[in-house]
């Protein structure tokens, strides 16, 4: 039934990251794609409650226990009571590549019946270089009976490594709390086969539920902000952590991909329980985007780390008057830098590698 | 077996501009289609030739000698043997939208086996509001079934108006020579449902074979430049149009859309007759590119003509060093606007209103 690839894909260089309070029982669905691969579960919530893992998978749990004896006083960056505390697996995984999902989120089909290997399409995706500097109407020209089409610069041709895969939901779209007080009964049935990259200099809005990324070009960009428990916002950490990621891609020369593949989206979380988390984001980032758009990254800031410090320091100036949340925010970006080196001590290094690579395409 | 809308959208304020050497069979797939609009056909070449119109359509046929005959010494800016002369035909419609098809493009089909009505989906685009400053990633906000999703910006959500609606080609891709020469078998087959609008600052290559746009918002923008007789270039003429059409939009604060619909695009040119017109546009855009992705209109620039002229302006001092070509087209350009506002007298005002409009939204 499942069209499962003979060979599993960089199955000894990717993790998959779940953050859950729950037992994983979605992964069952899951079992034909996910089992050649490695997860790093991050238990959100009471460390003493027991998360069932359904049998035949590697992998490792981590709960806050876990994350405070690892991190000691650095844990203060990493959210609790709010899935952005999957970035902490980010952290901890030594491969190059993750993908990370939500435990509420299913194998989908396409439209001639087959189960979506979504792992695998991400993958293709990020093994194929991205286009941010000029758009292709017939969107991305790697995919196989497509190309660049007439007036494509030759000299763009070549594309730019690409650091993230950014993938979409069919039944229950991504909406805010109040697109799903207005529209309870809307479901994205439309499937686009496409693929595209996020021109660059343009910001798009990244959901966390269907992610993948290459660790060594665009790791330590991906942390999730301070969310959930004793700060006042939730439900905001993906976007945070994607318009950080896309202003530092752009920086650094690396592609953003957005399209296939799709995942089936169970179930709507409650609008009212959203509306309580987002509602200062809703008008924050009235102030946040034009922030975005505007911040320009020194050209000293050569890696990832470098950026994200740099980036670090114009929060706390330019956001800081918004919102003290904004300054203590700059703060856990700083931290989150610290932790990362101190348990990849190789990553500065890496990182400057892949950016000179970058360049130099 | 077609799809006919029971009532034709826009009947009244729409031309339909087809640029042909043969006679026009390719109308008698579209009849349900289009025989409810006026048709603008520009006759290229020999103008001794008859053109055959199959029956019962409403048209007007312009060959060129009409062309000399209402320009006088400006008819020297529409290109001659060259489909480039179709601008000629937006210039002397009288109607708020143009629809332009090529006459080897028929009735595409969508998934479901069904025609697609190629017109109604342009003026849905046409009418409804595009997204240039910020991303979408369910793709067109304002199509059924689709919306903002979380974290885009509600400040941005009422878009702005769309001036141009980029439809796309099965069958035969929209392909240069060289990429004709290394995949001579490469068919488009892949139907992607989706719309979406070029972002703010992207450049992409607009092709004429199915266009759609609103004359009044970016009519004066919509020429084809100097290609074909007497010219050391052809194949860039709806290239150059879009890279001039999109920086323009941005300046003004209008929309660009691409993606649906589908024509059936039937037979691939001679690409050994395509490189030759095509060659130097090859090299030469490697500096037509980052002139257009740099070029910044002054603020005075507060209509279509204004922006048009000082783009001539910028056009003879930066790229009058690549070729002298270029200080022609610059002439060309010039002359473009001064036949366009001798025949539409009161554009230029509705052009400053429309503007007007655009920035309050």
């Amino acid at each position: 039934m499942a069209s499962i690839p003979s060979t599993p894909l960089l199955a000894n260089e990717l993790d998959i990251v779940i953050p859950t309070i729950r037992n994983l029982d979605f992964l069952e669905m899951w079992r034909p794609f996910f089992q050649p691969y490695h997860l790093i579960i991050v238990q959100d919530g009471d460390p003493t409650k027991t998360i069932r893992v359904p049998e035949g998978f590697d992998y490792e749990l981590h709960n806050r226990n876990h994350v405070e004896s690892l991190l000691g006083k650095r844990a203060s960056c990493i959210s609790f009571k709010d899935s952005a505390c999957r970035c902490y697996g980010f952290l901890v995984s030594k491969k190059k590549y993750i993908y990370t999902i939500d435990d509420d989120c299913f194998v989908a089909k396409n439209p001639t019946g087959e189960d979506i290997n979504a792992l695998e399409q991400h993958i293709k995706n990020l093994l194929t270089p991205s286009t941010p500097h000029f758009f292709n109407t017939l969107y991305d020209p790697y995919r196989d009976g497509a190309d660049f089409v007439r007036g494509y610069p030759f000299s763009l041709r070549e594309g730019v490594p690409t650091a993230v895969s950014h993938g979409l939901w069919l039944n229950i779209p991504d909406y805010d709390a109040p697109t799903q007080l207005v529209k309870p009964h809307e479901r994205n049935t439309r499937y686009v086969d496409a693929v595209m990259t996020v021109p660059k200099g343009t910001l798009f809005p990244m959901c966390g539920m269907n992610l993948a990324f290459d660790r060594e070009l665009i790791g330590p960009a991906m942390y999730f902000g301070l969310m959930g428990h004793g700060q006042p916002i939730g439900r905001y950490d993906d976007m945070w952590a994607g318009w950080c990621v896309k202003v530092i891609c752009d920086h650094l020369n690396l592609g953003v991909k957005t399209g296939l593949p799709y995942i089936w989206h169970s179930k709507a979380s409650n609008p009212f329980v959203n509306l309580k988390k987002e509602y200062k984001g809703i008008f924050w980032q009235e102030e946040i985007i034009p922030f975005f758009q505007s911040v320009v990254l020194p050209k000293e800031c050569t890696t990832v780390q470098k950026c994200y410090l740099a980036l670090a320091e114009k929060v706390k100036e330019k956001l800081g008057s918004v919102d003290p949340y904004f300054t203590k925010l700059a703060e856990g970006m700083t931290t989150w830098i610290e932790a990362w080196d101190a348990h990849n001590p190789s990553s500065e290094a890496t990182g400057s590698l892949a950016n000179g690579l970058a360049k130099s395409v």
